[in-house]
């Protein structure tokens, strides 16, 4: 079997990123929005190119089939077409465009899987749009009730289930997937670890668990003249407290552990005003289960002593917590032989983010395959990962599909 | 000689917040608005109509003059009238009014004074919409170049001397004050202090040193989940060590000083991405001139220490200090005795905020009483102070203004 062509796969990606492409090489195309629709478009007009029959389920997601020669579950492969605002050319797009890669260097070689070949683009991943993410992976997939998610609105009022109409992408529910033979997902690293210790791939051991929290701050307002330090209560003061005692949680995790304060907005928010209002979030993952105990209950603490110390009151929102979730032993050893085939040194890594692999990974067998990301840059215009180190991935891709498809 | 009208000075106050009144009690009547405007007229009106002069200088100040028996330079009384957004219907007014109805208690029982009596409306005092603050008497007084207060623009790009011209209070230049027997103001508190300890009202010693600055921190942008601690330079991480090791710095004064971290933002500020960038600003106050040596100097320690520490970069903007005011020992005297001819308790204490009366300080001798301020709320538009402690600050200016002007 020969590889893949580098040179499609890199022109068909450079093709998709025009589709919403910003002023800084980024991209900017949320879920249902006419730039999805482009995008969707495309990647079906190339399915079809390929031979491939698409059908479209209720949430929108895309599954182009390429027929394997037995009555047998799909062999699926895939990611997402849509982004974050200013996001980047190659979160998601990287893993359907391999996929497709894959499909055509098969039909390229005549070559017939036991095993059809489903290439998925899974709906409003990013969840930018429609809170949360991984949408479509979940509804279909049952982990996300489904009129939960068809009656979801975005920022202006429109629901999911109007925009999928508008933009054509209302499918029918009976085209969800029923069951796959393995799932496989390839997909740009978003952290910097591969590119320190130059690894052009990653073969990813499961999805971090994780927690988010909202924590409002609620101390006194005063004129920052007037007020003696003694005699206030500065939620900013408690709020810094709380990050550095949350960052300090992270450190203490037997396995690997981030923590993480991403958003913070500051009331009044006049330079002469002793803070009365902070409102931050709590972003936790880790992997060992004893790690996310630790990690949920260490931050209520932090946080609480932190706001009695201060003279401040605190308030904690938000319950979901997720557990790590491991990926197939059997599919695992597919990708590692297939890394070994190609020359490639097998560097194995826990992904920090969530993923429809992570989803999937509820249901059947599922791997994950990371790129390189330069400079660990994600969810921003400048993110990037090489034409060669995208090809090494789409190879192994190939390898392991064809493994697995038999 | 008999004491002021409290009715009639709490009427006026009472009409004076009509103007510019927000649903919840308070005033929303920034400089050189529509609603400063009619402050002014009614103002004026007042004046007026208590016999008084009005001139106007080219910075929109207004002066009412009571004329003296002697040709004297005039005792000043005054404050402002403009309020920052949704503020309270005290700060400023009460010493504008307060000293009306000296002027209006003078007429009642015939007393005339060797001094003139100027009774003064500083214009933009809040700097809420020309920045910065203090602007009507910094320019009047000299300590701030015309050209500057007058090309000042607002945010919409309205220019300080277009919008006087508007509301029809562009004066002469000859109209500036030259001379001054002694400036008198009542302004509320705006601090906790004097309801704490039950006094009405406060004799005040001067105007605390002060120095505003502008941080910048620069870390780096990542993925919640894909970036380890340790490769991290998370911008909040280290505004937050910045921001402790800032209120220590305050602890530390060997007078009363105090330093607050009023206004910060975060960028980009998502809940999943570590944090790139935090702006924010630092007001710092103290008394003794050591005191703010030892904070200008350490601020920058703690910052650049933390910014070490964390791995980011930082950068400091803003030069401007200000050393501590003293107020006129004979003036101080002056409303000692007022007070204590009252029969209220003195209580001294350092005003926290710049006042006007500390840009006229600079020139003549000059002094302030403050007034018990409600939970020490200011700026906000449930400040509030009793009629019975304005009233009593007013008595005191009626005695100490007499005093003064012979």
């Amino acid at each position: 079997m020969q590889g893949i062509n580098k040179d499609r796969l890199t022109e068909s990606l450079a093709l998709m990123g025009q589709i919403g492409a910003t002023a800084n090489g980024g991209v900017y195309r949320l879920a249902l929005t006419d730039e999805d629709r482009d995008a969707r478009n495309l990647f079906r007009e190339w399915c079809e190119d390929a031979g491939m029959t698409v059908r479209i389920d209720d949430f929108g997601n895309m599954y182009g089939r390429r027929a394997g020669s037995e009555d047998l579950p799909p062999v699926m492969l895939g990611s997402h077409l849509d982004s974050v605002p200013f996001g980047g050319r190659y979160d998601g797009p990287v893993g359907v465009l391999t996929a497709l890669e894959v499909v055509r260097t098969l039909n390229d070689q005549g070559i017939v899987t036991k095993h059809p070949i489903d290439i998925v683009n899974w709906s409003n991943e990013e969840g930018a749009r429609f809170l949360p993410g991984l949408f479509g992976s979940t509804a279909a997939l049952g982990t996300r009730a489904a009129e939960e998610a068809l009656n979801a609105t975005d920022e202006a009022g429109c629901s999911f289930r109007d925009e999928l109409v508008r933009i054509g992408y209302a499918g029918d529910k009976a085209n969800r997937p029923t069951d796959a033979r393995a799932y496989l997902e390839v997909h740009i690293e978003q952290g910097p670890v591969l590119e320190a210790e130059d690894y052009p791939v990653g073969l990813v051991r499961g999805i971090q668990g994780q927690f988010w929290r909202e924590v409002t701050v609620k101390g006194r307002a005063g004129h920052a003249g007037a007020n003696p330090m003694d005699s206030r209560a500065d939620a900013l003061v408690a709020a810094s407290r709380m990050v550095l005692g949350i960052r300090e949680l992270a450190l203490q995790c037997a396995g690997y552990g981030v923590a993480t304060v991403g958003k913070m907005s500051v009331a009044p928010g006049a330079m002469n005003i002793v803070p009365a209002k902070v409102d931050f979030t709590i972003d936790a993952r880790c992997v060992l289960a004893e790690d996310l105990t630790m990690l949920e209950n260490g931050v209520v603490d932090v946080v609480e002593q932190a706001a009695a110390a201060e003279g401040v009151t605190v308030e904690i929102s938000g319950d979901e917590s997720y557990p790590t979730i491991l990926f197939d032993t059997e599919v695992m050893g597919m990708i590692r032989e297939a890394m070994t085939a190609e020359g490639l040194p097998v560097r194995e890594l826990w992904s920090g983010g969530g993923h429809d692999a992570g989803v999937a990974a509820l249901q059947w067998p599922a791997g994950m395959i990371f790129v390189r990301s330069k400079d660990g840059l994600s969810h921003a215009e400048a993110e990037y990962s090489s034409p060669e180190d995208i090809a090494a991935a789409a190879n192994v891709l190939l390898r392991a599909a064809v493994g697995l498809a038999g």
